[in-house]
């Protein structure tokens, strides 16, 4: 039994005393042990290492104290695993050395089997549960298959992902056997994730905000609720769009449990355009997080009374950021526990 | 006479046969002709030499065939001509040597004489409008304080523009006594173009969007209103704010012309979120003129039905992309021109 269940509850809807928090990218660069592992591991080592990805992991948990624990991992293992090698360059980020642009490059694209070419993701999730011994429920995600599918055919990351999208507009059967490709990994690999243990799975869709709300309908939204359709009934499902408010009325109908929102989205626009039931994420400006304390203390606060505290998890709207000293980043979390209406 | 006043008439929210067209960096990198000049003069020479501005804000309307001219310009010039120092780095872009983040750069700040410091421009203007001898009108445009700030404290171009935000966050008096200058010279330098002779201008606010709702009502949009209120019984101003869907309602109420609305907002919400009366300027994604011109034709007519004809200025949501064929940018030019209701 957990310890602490009050994200899982959020995800239910169910009332609770304070609101849960959690950060994304919460086993990140602005902690001081996790740029030692860093420095001593490439990307992807710390990656496919179970031990390395559940002691990063738990970092978080131990130092900054947040209500759920997500799995260190990143959206492109799915890419890497479909036969797409991916590497992480100096100064570039993510580098597909051969993006997808044919159909002769989409050929060579797999549907993998999960257990050989993600075993070492089913193994971390175990790892990690043994290490948190219960003490918060543990998250997995993916990537959107729009948001995976803008790596693979740019090649790299980009302002705008013209390639990415020129490739869709021009050859939009090409790009709907790709997207199809990656959701049905997806599918298979959330499913054995949860099936490994984690207690809910939350879908990025980083780049949807780079859509037209017309493409989104088009490219984007059709796979993300294919997923949710698929794992709605395994575990919990949270979608987070980036920049997708126009989006969030299909998302607040698809059956996920829960819907993230970035800080360009007042709490009253997202319960409004969400449809007012279902539970929401975020969404704390991550560059609020270099506010002197008491300013951080004062928006959490007025944060959480916007939201309300019940159908609501605490979290910023996008990735902590490398520059945010740790003791803002708890004092973030501590403004949550600390909480009173 | 202007022999088209189609664009001016969309301002003034007057009846016309079909919308005016333009488009947002429609004096750039797409035509060969800006690039065998790109080759021949650096960036700076290109914007401070009248007669190399005057060709490269003609070439499209010679070539493309826009219902209005823009001014070849940069945003960074007003920077340059406070004594912050701006140079265009190769693969960097935007590089300004000395940030601004202290007390003591701050002072180095100026707030300047336009004629001396930017003299070339209004040369440029007055060039200009005889070269196009009143076949279109002419815009001149600035940058919003808010996104000059970015580049001025950040140093460069940056994702989420961190160490501005940061500096606003963590020094809140010091980046408003900046803005003020910025907004202070922003407001003689538009009236002096004004002056010199264009017939509208355009603010853009391209970072607005990395803002919460809150915070662009602290940081942005004051400094905006200012101009806004010093300019528009001077000349119509069109308010653009990428990604400032939130701040429509504002906007709509400024005084401003019209507002620019970026193709992730709908034509309704950006109706409904602007008051429904004022003229608005957008938003065909740029990356679509990758599309095959069939349905880049399809698209502009379904834009200008949703948009409906009248208080409408057919646009991009954001700049031209540097990849788009001439004879695309072109189909959409005359897509509007052939508009039937």
């Amino acid at each position: 039994m957990l310890k602490n269940d009050l994200f899982l509850k959020a995800l239910k809807g169910e009332t609770v005393a304070r609101p849960p928090v959690w950060m994304m990218r919460q086993a990140g660069r602005y902690l001081p042990d996790f740029m030692a592992l860093k420095a001593k591991y490439d990307f992807f080592t710390r990656c496919q290492t179970p031990e390395l990805a559940t002691a990063i992991t738990i970092m978080p948990i131990d130092q900054v104290g947040p209500d759920a624990a997500i799995l260190f991992s990143d959206i492109l293992v799915v890419l890497q695993a479909m036969q797409i090698p991916v590497e992480m360059k100096d100064s570039v980020g993510p580098w597909i050395p051969n993006p997808i642009r044919t159909a002769a490059d989409l050929q060579q694209v797999i549907v993998p089997d999960i257990d050989e070419h993600l075993g070492y993701v089913l193994d971390a999730v175990k790892m990690t549960q043994n290490a948190l011994n219960e003490r918060v429920p543990l998250i997995g995600f993916a990537g959107s298959p729009w948001t995976l599918l803008c790596y693979a055919v740019q090649g790299q990351g980009s302002k705008n992902f013209d390639i990415a999208k020129g490739f869709c507009f021009s050859q939009p059967e090409l790009a709907h056997a790709l997207l199809q490709k990656i959701t049905d990994t997806t599918i298979a690999y959330l499913k054995a994730k949860v099936k490994a243990g984690v207690d809910a799975v939350q879908l990025f869709d980083s780049w949807g905000g780079l859509l037209s709300p017309e493409d989104y309908q088009i490219f984007s939204w059709p796979y993300l609720q294919q997923i949710v359709s698929a794992l709605k009934d395994d575990a919990p499902v949270i979608v987070f769009g980036k920049g997708c408010w126009f989006a969030l009325h299909e998302m607040g109908r698809s059956g996920a449990a829960a819907l993230g929102v970035d800080w360009t989205c007042t709490a009253r626009n997202a319960r409004y355009l969400s449809g007012g039931q279902i539970t929401l994420q975020g969404n704390f400006d991550p560059a609020r997080l270099l506010s002197p304390i008491p300013d951080i203390q004062a928006g959490v606060k007025k944060m959480i009374d916007e939201f309300g505290k019940d159908k609501y998890i605490v979290n910023l709207g996008h990735g902590i950021l490398p520059n945010i000293p740790v003791d803002h980043a708890k004092a973030f979390v501590d403004a949550v526990k600390a909480y009173t209406p």
